[in-house]
């Protein structure tokens, strides 16, 4: 049992906790909580940390046996709960976390397993609760994978991954070097790319999304960029009244993509799809 | 100047930010940053309060003075910048904070000014930035109201009023001690009400709103009472894929809002209203 905050993989964990840059170099992620644990691919899951009074529990113990039984590779650290406390991230550990690989995605085999292609494409979304409620809200809307500039918050920044509600493990998402280039590639496999703009040529929900499309929605605070406007095909706007100046970025990209969804769904029913 | 914080005043407003019954029973709740103060109704301001910092420059004494012609009743304070640190909810404070009297709003009035009535009716909202998205959310959305149950959140939380982004100043909204006698009342007065609610009886796309509703909309983690969805007309649901169990409370209630205005722009266009 660890039982010093000063120990080697404790500190190890804090600073995944923290920095996206480790995160990164390890090619590793942490995910708190037997929910965010037990949606996990166990596949992924590289090692779990247990805090003293979690692991007392016959049923707590039962969990993670279960999970281990078909995933011998899987390790069980146990740490004091004062040191468990020093490696969560949250106010009120529930006392399990764990190592989970970062999956890697490329576009084009999420495209050519989607019927009609749906995605989000998020330039310098900064707030890690915005992220993670796009993701959540984007599986549900049956969207097939979430494009981020590399200006966009660390996708496994842990407020975001709990946000996901788990939609972390299963919505694809990569990050790209360029906009405008994953914009063109994907206008020349046809799929138009409507920006999120005010005044935007269109309202959002005047284009015909049933044979597939790509959201473009920019930064809480400036929207998107000038060039990333440019290198869309259409500009459109969520309408407001009141004194209203924008939505929040979570239920902007929500509004668009459940938009998208109720049209793919009317389709289908017409086409007895 | 107040220079210390055990000031009577300073102890007074620090305990207004953190309790929801001492501004129930002042009527007042606090507003900070410039932002949020010039959004405010001027009548409604009952004082304002100043870091010296702020005060030291023109700029913002003169945005204060302005405030001041037309409405000599408003005093202002100013406090040492390490009081005004202990005064303000946010961490790096702006230096201007407000005291503001709750408004009062009543149903029937609201609904006489409606042309196409449309309301919120939230119960047990335990998140105080998801009951300011939707707020915000909402006066986008045009809608008429929004309805609380007693155990919603209180909307005067420091976070709440941040999050509504100035909508808490225009968008009407009221706690009421019965949602079923609310529920009743409006629906004598033709206004359906649709609870959401995983396998609703029909989709969240499908009634027609375009002669008015009101949505009630539940808890976080639990959603609705049964009492509640009981007393609603019919049940909606919003479609998910994946396997997510249910959306971000905001996200769903803009969801619902925004069919709704979808819905109401389109017969306004069709109808030429």
């Amino acid at each position: 049992m660890i039982t010093s905050t000063s120990n080697k993989q404790v500190r190890r964990i804090a600073a995944l906790q923290k920095k996206a840059r480790l995160r990164r170099a390890e090619g590793v992620f942490l995910a708190e909580g037997i929910k965010m644990i037990s949606q996990a691919n166990p596949d992924w899951i590289r090692r779990i940390y247990v805090s003293e009074n979690f692991w007392s529990c016959s049923e707590n113990r039962l969990f993670v046996e279960q999970l281990q039984k078909n995933h011998l590779d899987i390790s069980v650290e146990v740490a004091a709960d004062h040191v468990f406390e020093a490696m969560s991230d949250t106010v009120t550990p529930q006392g399990i976390m764990c190592e989970v690989s970062c999956p890697h995605y490329e576009l084009s085999p999420l495209l050519e397993k989607a019927e009609i292609p749906r995605l989000i494409i998020l330039e310098n979304i900064q707030d890690p609760g915005n992220l993670g409620t796009i993701m959540r809200a984007g599986e549900a809307a049956g969207m097939d994978g979430v494009i981020l500039s590399q200006t966009c918050v660390d996708i496994y920044n842990p407020k975001t991954v709990r946000s996901t509600m788990g939609s972390i493990y299963r919505l694809p998402f990569l990050y790209v070097d360029s906009l405008s280039q994953t914009i063109a590639w994907l206008q020349k496999r046809q799929i138009p790319v409507y920006a999120a703009a005010p005044a935007g040529v269109c309202m959002y929900d005047e284009p015909d999304y049933s044979a597939g499309c790509a959201f473009l929605v920019g930064n809480e605070a400036n929207g998107l960029t000038e060039e990333a406007i440019r290198a869309a095909n259409v500009t459109i706007s969520i309408p407001m009244e009141g004194e209203i100046e924008s939505l929040n970025a979570g239920v902007a990209a929500s509004v668009l993509m459940y938009e998208s969804y109720r049209q793919v769904r009317a389709y289908r029913a017409k086409c007895g799809g």
